[in-house]
């Protein structure tokens, strides 16, 4: 594949955020003069996630309103447009996946290798910064991880997700050699999570979800098994549905308590109270819990399983050091295939459109959406 | 210290649980002819505990009432009678301390060293199985571990609650090396944990409880810091208060987010939901959070906070192997001092009074009750 | 597959080691009576490997000679005769796997789920302990291992071996997810090793040998890259030859010091101090060795290279809990295949051509031996 | 404590070293106009070590003969001169121990916590780079690390030896709770490594040397425990010596293979090959044997044991993130006593007495040398 390099231009295009649902384009400055050890890329293709749809639905950052329009986008593959003098495994022109967040570099939780907690991140479409929806974008040239020729540019997008499901199932999860894994929720970070549970040796890659479309996707692309949640029972309360639908689930799929089909794994990518739950009940002793998605403040646990069985649960915030090689590693050794979840693709004019898509969660075309991606701006398309 | 090795008798004393709140004292035939490994202990000092209290004032095994009367007693001490012909580490005459319970020894779990899973396991007073409130009491010879002169028998009974706070401690918690802990609740098993956590090399030990006489007892006994817990305000939620409290914690103690004065584990021995919720908002990124005493079945828990510092929650139920020897080890070196936390004492034919000291926790004498205690059975006194 | 039991007969033969390369038949009364948790079961096939063949070839135990004739053979499968009366999860009839060796479950090491190390570990055909190649074998029931239907009794004796490669690759190694492995020695336990690390997610497995026709077969079997040792030059030392021959494979083998393409773990199955030294000076920066091979009692190895780099040097001694029904399922599932390794098999009258086989190291046709095995011993044929 | 801070003065002393054992003081321009987050410091005390004194003796770094003159020391503390513009958590006259290293920050051994072994580590006195024996010294300011009122500058130059120890007993040997230690070599880091075990818990504390004057300085120190090397027997190889020795200690010592007394750690400061074997026999199995000092290339090693015991064998590569906080808060909350250490101090006049000092190991007092120190220079002085 040849790529003609985008050239730096005085203006670039940006799609800014003024509120709700609200999407502006704009023409502004771009950035010049990077630093020794910066680079400035050109970004190409930009996915969709939750959280993108969360703050472009609700304008929040965090708990307050945005203040200030600014430019969405942290999922972004770019070519390399001009490098800082001292960068030296770059070369303009490389295609490569954007990593989103950079750290101070200098506090004890980034010289610890954990700057996904560095007080001082800064990270791309966050706390009202600028996002990666623009014409070209400044940041340290280590942020940029050089894709190889088999990856095009739209899977190289992908691997800011792709990263996520990583970290879970590495750092966090310690996926366990030849274990069973539940996956809830079959969105595109719970598919992906599977992916790489698979790619990783996995034993089991079970999938539950709500809606069956989506687990004859995770069944067609990676899981063992799938389970489409039952519905509840009147009256029932919540804490009453999850054990009784862990054995459900446990019986329907044949999960034992101990031995080689015990469940040695829980990754909550749902976000739903009752999945946590019902999760709980479903670990054998001493297992695994990893909640990856994340909904409200409080939820209320099965503490005392928790405490006589003595499991494990964790959280899971983005990623950290080593992460992406081993994610772009694993899609170019074809353990994981992206392109299946890239379900809608837009011109960088109709990005309206996509975010639509998004929150509808299917296309015009009535084909349910997983991943919705953008494509590069005017004039610095490749 | 000399001891009078107790004789086997045809008859022994016990004390029978009948119901709720009622005790009977009974004389029936003792055990003999140990098997190879087998071991025949005369107990002599037996201590109360949570448990215990559970089941004598509601008479439920569980979830579900009792169906026989049996016999109560899993902290205790004794002195071996007689032993069968293969063991070897033992002699008749050896004072010990008891582990009350008994795993198969042949399945996945016993065999990983995990027996405290292991779905055979037999454990005296649990399952309406006869515990340790009797004159003679037969159990595998490798559940008793012989105690130094230094260690009396009143000690050597509190091995088994000891044992509970070095599990975790260790295996749960796996204190990192000079540690900032927090203990929530000042009872035996939160005294306990705060005084392994010292010995081990905790860096500060934080008591937090309601009552102020029982940290006044922490500070003297182990605490480096103590915390009154403060009252709620009016019409506030437990999850207000608990977000608040912990700020009101983190100030007053000079507990921060980051660095040396940050809080590496949390460790729950009061079962108070509002204690769980309060000590993972007050953890540092990554930190361990421990259960130990065993509350309601659900808790609301923040789980948001749990995913965004990627803190890790563990369950701890009792103890596994290698746990007795380290605890008597503690003790014998003078690091742990179980004799203040003994504050009454009852003669065999009192143990009903050590149960209504125990309900309660204070005695005739006003004075708080932690560890009370009834002494040695008649006939297999010392 | 119908199996047809054999019965319990009052005379078994077997195959006794009498001295230095001398195997004698006798026939002798067979066990009977099982203790209530176990099995009578009778060894069908029977693999020979490098242990045997030290004994076989030496007649040294250890460091000293034999005192009494005893049989060899713990490589075995076998079918269950008799149950003592306590034993649930076997029936007779059943195709087990046989772990050989049985720890006393009583001392500390047995409770750690470490009875590798039980100082009274009872283990076939070691210690002058009479062995598997015998008409009737009396054991622990836990230590069979029921087979499943796609499981060969020939295979299933060959759960030993693999159960050795499953604990240096799980257990020791603690094999990183995605890693890149070197194997030195493609023999039968360097062959399963490389087929372990496969079957978990192994990234590279490299195998070394001096033997092309192993490699050959390496590659054929698991390997993704194979080295041919080169030849030393004249008047260089063993460690100059590893020094330069480390580099040498870096080079052909594109292996870097750090990122996706450095080793993470070498596993010397080759008991070679050159091959040692070699994997020593291939790891990344902590990296793992690991020691399954055994050679002589001292090596010599770079230890200021050990220093500098942060290396980890383990060793591994056989297996413990959880080792052999995690083999029997990777072979159950199709991860790993073990049919091709078995390349000579002779009837239960000619075992000491199979010993001769394994010996020489090829058979009577030429072709390379790597795994020689012995059938049912007669009247207790399937 | 008051401090007069020093000022920026246009000219510096420094002492060079011109080749073997030729020092020579000279003046020059001192560094000026710090980058944002750097910081100038006026390096006041200086302590020499093995290192220093190895390449003051040969000249050599590494392999090669130093081409250039340069500056020694690394072990420094210091009072702060001018900051950058976006240092916050230091000012001028901060009185600071310095860590000689500083990482790239961006390649993927920096990120993940792994600074020790940047490709581009950029460290004091090695690699023929100026060190800290000069009026000023321009570094990161996040290697600056503030020392409270209760730590003198002469302590605080300790800490890079004690970030040494302190990255040997967490990070490496991962002293685990209650552990048995032996440390081989009774030097400075040896004597820090057993105060740091000491300091974080360890249960014993053996020190092993050949010189009764060294190991009576470690009882009075730390260690619990101490052994004089035996001599060698005529005729007797290193490795029987190391076996048959290892005997002696484990007897004398009662010492044992299993339990409570067993060996839980090893670590060698010594760099004989004789104490490394000799470590390797005293270990439990599973026991962790780590390297400090770093003696020939290659040396001779049990391996066999190692296998068959399970034995982890770590090397350790000064320290990484996060020790100097621990290392300084050890000192300050009175766990470890470093003044003890400091036996003789030098003007800065006399440096090349220093040196010949620590060559000697004695004072002209004859006085044993453990710890020699350089004060301030001139002008600069507090």
């Amino acid at each position: 594949m040849t790529t003609s390099t985008p050239q730096l231009g005085d203006e670039i295009p940006v799609w800014k955020l003024m509120g709700v649902e609200e999407l502006q384009p704009e023409v502004r400055k771009g950035p010049t003069s990077p630093g020794p050890h910066e680079a400035i890329v050109a970004p190409q293709w930009n996915g969709l996630c939750g959280s993108d749809m969360h703050i472009y639905l609700t304008a929040l950052l965090g708990e307050e309103k945005m203040k200030e329009p600014f430019v969405l986008g942290h999922e972004a593959s770019g070519i390399v447009v001009q490098l800082g003098s001292a960068v030296k495994d770059l070369k303009v022109g490389d295609r490569v996946a954007i990593e989103p967040g950079e750290g101070c570099g200098r506090c004890g939780d980034c010289k610890k290798g954990a700057y996904n907690h560095c007080d001082d991140m800064k990270f791309a479409a966050a706390d009202g910064r600028d996002g990666t929806l623009q014409g070209l974008y400044k940041l340290p040239a280590d942020l940029c991880y050089k894709l190889p020729e088999s990856i095009s540019l739209e899977e190289g997008a992908l691997m800011e997700p792709l990263a996520v499901a990583v970290n879970a199932i590495t750092n966090i999860a310690k996926l366990p050699h030849s274990a069973n894994v539940v996956v809830f929720g079959a969105g595109p970070v719970g598919l992906l999570t599977m992916a790489v549970a698979k790619a990783l040796g996995a034993r089991r890659i079970i999938a539950v979800d709500v809606q069956k479309e989506r687990l004859d996707f995770a069944r067609e692309y990676v899981a063992t098994d799938v389970h489409v949640a039952s519905p509840t029972k009147e009256g029932e309360t919540r804490e009453e549905y999850s054990q009784r639908h862990a054995g459900i689930i446990r019986e329907s799929l044949e999960i034992t308590d101990r031995g080689i089909e015990a469940l040695d794994v829980v990754i909550d990518c749902s976000a739903a109270e009752v999945c946590m739950q019902t999760g709980l009940w479903l670990l054998r002793r001493k297992g695994t819990y990893v909640q990856v998605g994340c909904g409200p403040l409080y939820v209320k646990l099965p503490m005392r399983i928790i405490a006589d069985r003595e499991l494990v649960v964790k959280g899971c915030f983005r990623y950290g050091p080593g992460i992406y090689p081993m994610a772009i590693d694993l899609v170019s050794r074809g353990l994981i295939d992206l392109k299946p979840l890239i379900t809608h693709k837009f011109a960088w004019e109709d990005a309206v459109k996509a975010f639509e898509t998004t929150k509808a969660a299917k296309g015009e075309d009535g084909k349910m959406a997983i991943k919705v991606m953008i494509g590069p701006p005017p004039r610095l398309r490749e």
